[in-house]
């Protein structure tokens, strides 16, 4: 009883400083995202330590980004990704040989192995749509073609990051073959194709038959299921889940008006996804802020990090004009788990130093802080994305 | 990542059974209730052992059950219970009175100690109101006034339950003082009224306010604080969390329609809900069924368990006529956590054997499993209760 106890007020302290935090920054015109991690950084062990150890909240964590992706593949239509497909695929591949390029070589240039280079490259590769997806979404502009293109980008980018670990870690193995990078570049695509061409057809069908059962919401719960089955298949297959999510969204978004999916999810939602940036929040450390060269090795490679992406995606959506071009670069910059997990899969084979982890985490931190406000600023200067706002405000 | 992977499947797979099995209870005119406990049986250690040990499952029940008592405070005002609160108080004291009794009389004469008696009589007390509020819910019901006198008895029936706990706990112990048991009673009744008087003043001032927020639901993520909140105070003075949800719910039932809150917390519900009732027949202990003689003393136990809620409830709310006492009676006989509490802290304290404990297991879970279809008969021979019910069919 002691624990349940404990647990509920952690829920509650979590949930209330995300709220809070949240307004404050809303008022001052920030995104609310960022005061949910601070709160994170406030409760977490760097400040307060008030959140323990338990597991409970990395998984409600978890869950919050699926239900978040979810959300924003309810609002992208298949057709719509398709026809920014090629865009969004010259965004994503540009978008990873910058980074990477830029990464290895500075990490070469300041005297560590090549695998270890490998490894930093490897790191600053992969986006982290959640934290642009939120601002997006908060914005409402998730409709907006550069939102298409991000989203887009960011499923390929996730393929393309899978082969880059691959390569990495088996480079360092001895176990690389073309063989396996073939073999896992096109399961990955199969999972995403066949979703996209029998999947859709599958749930076209049978969800509104479901309409008829007697469990009251029986068409939400069935897309909830659907959500959490992609999800946990794209884990199983070594994507991100909240790909699996996002597709599963997708795939769901041409019956999202007809049975009120988003409408439905958004107290999941709204329960739910402050836990992910709260977590997100107590990851952050701070102790780096007391190591001069460490710090600078950390901002130089954070500057290459957002370079990289700008430059890369940037040019890759230029042909959308500069304003557009500079926010899809913007939207590619965070870094989220996936460049964290590279990292820490590299300190525990001894491929790369403590430093040079700590170095990456500083890096996803820095990229992934940096996001809102500059995403707000440069939408807020195209008012004529701005209408669907008011209709965001009061979804029933 | 393996961890996320297979956590996710379980989700998958826990929502998935509860919702089928629910719903093919619910083609056979049965609650669907009993199909989501036996989705748990299904999947628990004793068929399937699929769910494994992992403390997140137990967890999302809790907030699932914390979430259906809030829900059904919302529909609950306070005025309404207060205009039942004698007939509640009645039916909570007699509710308490005859099982005890019942049980501690049959432990003594099969043979076993005075102290073991007082156990087994104490975890005979408490109403698990769960599942009662559940099939009331599911049969659009929750506002009639049987309802309303189970819900105010139930809470009642918490602090008493809590009382005997302390004299049983207290009595093994040799600590046992008027002094203290007055203490928490104080304390507890403190609680509540304070909450209806105080609390329910402060939350009509506050929550207009916020609706003024930036923050996207700022109300109903108020709401959810409010109700997390007095969960885990409830808990922290030793009542159940529930108790604290169901009264966040009524205090806030007269802003109910104006902020939308119960429909806001459907997606919750459905989400988290179902967790709760899994957990609960993940719980079930089928062994005993292997064991003539200790079947054999279960039943008679649950017989009492039965006999001696339907005496003293029925008997409490028999001025509203014989079939709505009957109702009444009913809805007060599952047991549940705080029956199995009693039960496990009587294990630990090696107060009562582990033959005795298992009786108790069984008793809770066939009350558990008896009392939805019993209630659903009961309920659907009055047709004029059933006019709400299209209404909670469709929320928007």
């Amino acid at each position: 009883m002691e624990n349940i106890t404990q647990l509920l007020f952690t829920l509650f302290l979590i949930y209330s400083s995300a709220k809070l935090l949240g307004e404050i920054f809303e008022r001052f015109k920030q995104s609310a995202v960022i005061g949910e991690i601070l709160a994170g950084v406030i409760l977490g062990p760097q400040v307060l330590n008030l959140i323990g150890t338990s597991e409970i909240f990395p998984v409600l964590a978890e869950i919050g980004v699926i239900i978040l992706l979810f959300n924003v593949g309810l609002h992208t239509k298949v057709e719509e990704i398709m026809r920014v497909g090629k865009s969004s695929l010259v965004v994503a591949v540009l978008g990873v040989v910058f980074p990477f390029v830029l990464g290895y070589l500075y990490t070469l240039i300041i005297d560590h192995t090549t695998t270890e280079a490998m490894f930093i490259g490897a790191a600053m590769v992969a986006t982290s749509v959640g934290i642009t997806a939120r601002v997006f979404a908060d914005l409402g502009i998730i409709e907006s073609r550069a939102a298409r293109i991000i989203l887009g980008a960011a499923v390929i980018d996730d393929v393309i990051g899978l082969i880059v670990l691959a390569i990495v870690t088996g480079l360092d193995k001895g176990t690389l073959s073309l063989v396996k990078i073939g073999l896992i570049t096109l399961e990955a695509a199969a999972f995403i194709v066949f979703l996209i061409i029998v999947g859709r057809r599958i749930v076209h069908r049978v969800l509104p038959r479901v309409s008829k059962f007697r469990t009251k919401d029986a068409v939400f719960s069935l897309a909830i299921l659907f959500c959490l089955l992609l999800s946990a298949v794209a884990s199983y297959i070594d994507l991100a889940a909240i790909v699996g999510a996002f597709l599963a969204g997708m795939i769901l978004s041409g019956l999202n008006l007809e049975f009120n999916l988003s409408v439905k999810t958004e107290s999941l939602y709204n329960f739910l996804v402050p836990f992910f940036f709260v977590i997100l929040g107590t990851w952050i450390d701070l102790s780096i802020f007391s190591q001069p060269q460490l710090l600078w090795a950390a901002l130089i490679i954070t500057i290459f990090a957002v370079s990289g992406k700008l430059l890369g995606c940037g040019l890759g959506a230029l042909n959308l004009g500069s304003k557009e071009a500079l926010i899809v670069g913007f939207g590619m910059v965070p870094r989220g788990e996936v460049g964290m997990i590279i990292a820490s899969i590299g300190l525990r084979m001894g491929a790369i130093t403590s430093d040079l982890y700590t170095v990456i985490i500083f890096m996803v931190m820095a990229t992934t802080l940096m996001t809102p406000p500059i995403l707000r600023k440069l939408v807020m200067r195209k008012p004529e994305e701005k209408p669907q706002e008011g209709e965001k405000m009061k979804p029933e």
